[in-house]
């Protein structure tokens, strides 16, 4: 076994220009609750598998008692209309531990997606607030900046020296590394508290990707995750209350 | 030295279709304890020595004054009866120390057993509870849904979502891999409160393992260390009880 | 990709007995913004990229909205007089991570300044005082024992067993792993408090550099810069200052 | 450059069943000042620098300004009486910084040795015992039980169990993988607080390696600086004690 190794599910697939799209576990979760939605979606077909030696040495458990190797996966997609596009999807159960697996898996990324003809990529990930927000934005940032007009007419933006960190992870690293191979590419990042998964910001970001691929994407799934989350933040906001109150309350009886 | 070495003594064993057996060093060092034990038990012989770059540079101390390199140990054990199958065992002083080396040692374990005509493994491992426990029971994961049946009328059991983190180290990965290369298996995972060796939870792995392998195994040096650790671990609650009274003592006479 | 991977931009430049200027972030990052100004203030050109597996697996935002994968950054100047000489200038967002990564980094380095010629090399950068200095004194190192006399002449301090922890980092590595190859090479290193980036500190290892490059580096810049940062600093003073009057406030009042 | 990388100076010393004693820092860097003290006090000749991947990314300076790679270091001695035996000597500014930098770094010392004749190996260490000590004795543990008589005689301690953890690091490691390789060996390990540096320990592990090698080693400079570091121990202790007074005055002033 290689550092990385990709296994294909029966044939490769033959794709026509796909556009590849990129959501690993990250902040928030948005990048992969959004492209695991979209595979949901549109029925897109598992067609690879990839294990690398940077991944922790981890086993999930399946309902029905057996058990799941940790890995990244690749699903594509056929264009249905002339206004869509053939797609390669990307999600996993984790990016690389290290900075050299993270390299390593990425180019494999990139040998994958350039095997099959993709020359341009959507990656998608979060951009943490660390704080409450009522309706997220979609930031942006790009290989090319004539990509940069296209994107803020979608509804996408573009705010100066933001991230101010960058984009450390696969999401970055795609686009970066990518760049070097002639890739063009996006990263979405939709603006998360980033405490719990955020299925509405992933929501923002898919808003985004429907108007830019012409995909009909069905979100009452994240809509309905969305509220569930918001009910498990609320009751964790009046436990916390509950238990400030208490507090005071001693604090009176003490006093 | 390559990353990870075997090193045969004598001639590789001729065995029949044999079931791989490995127990590390894990929680409750459960797996450790039922794969040393059999090996005792049924007299196995030893047959190899893997070394590896990713564990601790260290020797052991023999009672004889000589040293001995960390290291994981093969053993095997031929069939006596018509119902029972030969046997490759593995047990060790240390499981890999990173992702890295996790990957290249197991890869190396499924290596030699596939050498040695294996398709099918038993791993044994503790499952931590972090509470005590009077009954442990014995969870299982494997790599074929037809297994899971099999294993429940054993008197194993699959608690749905347990472990909920999967199963992390080679218990788990050498399924994983090992499914890969088309190898069936399970992980038999001892229920433990994980706080010390637990021999009473690799008691009941091997009480299963009985079942199975249709092997007579000893239990009594197991039953003994068992006792040893049990009291042990009342004179350790004793000692926490002593000293929350001195306290308590201290505190009132403060008062 | 390779560990190390350089991409040239354009041809290689053909330079004439070129010495090495290197200046990565460290403390102060005081090597770094000398090297930086060097380049702005001669119109160095780049000419190859570094990337590196052990850097950070990130991107940084250019002000456009474009991505920038981190990497390190060679630049070349032509010498415009007789008493001058031809450089090479290398900067960068980042020294490799680990001790692997660093020795791989500057083994690349070496070889693309060989390739070109350079048998020579200053290395710059700060020593951390870990407290405020009004004329920071600049001390030196060198591969060869008749560089130190010269470099007294030139105004560089040697102080008996400063720093006593050596050179850690590129800069020192350079001078090391270099001098196994022939060449001969000195560290600047800019006394620094080490809270801040420090543009004076950069300032006093650049005044030494134009007496022994005989290049005309217009310092109005850095001087500039240098201001700014002590504005902050002086603002940072106040802000504590104020904060500790607070606080003595505070005491009073609940004495 | 190699992952370990070994640069001869000038040629290869011929040996005669020579035998190597190493001495990196560790515990009290008890093993380090042995062997330097060896070396200095029988002018061995140095054959041969090691560099590797996995030191610090450091250089150290020299008094007269020039700087020095950090390395590991061979030195050879020739026999000058019949009943004394050619000597490797082994002594450097680190071990390997991971494990996999361990294994490399003893495989190649094992490599070098090899190659000149050495099939016998002495390794120097601490025990550290976490409290003060007067007469340190010298642990023992060997490759071979036949080694364990013969090391009493002169003086050397084998206690049960002792040291628990085994050996860690260059000592325990080269007798580790040497024993694979068919060498013999003895790890010496001298007791030692393993606060400070510990002169008086070394001198300990010399003094049984004088009598086995029949070498005369002149002790005094290692006795002058054991008595320099009780000095400063002395010193440290009264400091400390000053400092408990100043509290209990405090204390009583509050009072």
């Amino acid at each position: 076994m290689e550092y990385v190794t990709a296994r294909y599910i029966g044939k490769k697939p033959k794709l026509k220009n796909p556009l590849l799209i990129e959501g690993l576990p990250g902040i928030g979760n948005v990048g992969k609750l959004a492209v695991e939605h979209l595979i949901d979606s549109i029925n897109a077909v598992k067609f690879a598998e990839l294990h690398c030696k940077d991944f922790p040495p981890q086993v999930f458990i399946n309902t029905d008692g057996t058990i799941k190797l940790v890995n990244n996966e690749f699903y594509y997609w056929k264009a249905k209309k002339k206004n869509q596009r053939d797609l390669i999807l990307l999600t996993g159960d984790y990016q690389g531990l290290s900075s050299q697996g993270q390299y390593e898996l990425v180019e494999k990324i990139l040998d994958i997606s350039e095997e099959l003809g993709a020359k341009e990529m959507f990656t998608l990930g979060g951009y943490g607030l660390g704080h409450e927000i009522d309706k997220p934005e979609v930031l942006c940032a790009t290989t090319d900046k004539s990509l940069v007009k296209k994107m803020k007419k979608h509804g996408a933006v573009f705010k100066k020296n933001e991230p101010g960190g960058g984009i450390v992870g696969a999401s970055g690293l795609l686009l970066g590394l990518g760049k070097l191979r002639g890739f063009n590419g996006i990263c979405f990042m939709g603006e998360t508290p980033g405490y719990l998964v955020d299925p509405k910001s992933a929501k923002a970001v898919l808003k985004i990707l429907i108007k830019i691929t012409n995909i009909d994407i069905n979100l009452s799934a994240l809509e309905k995750k969305a509220r569930e989350i918001e009910n498990i933040a609320h009751q964790l906001q009046e436990m916390e209350a509950m238990s400030s109150k208490d507090k005071s309350d001693e604090l009176k009886y003490i006093g």
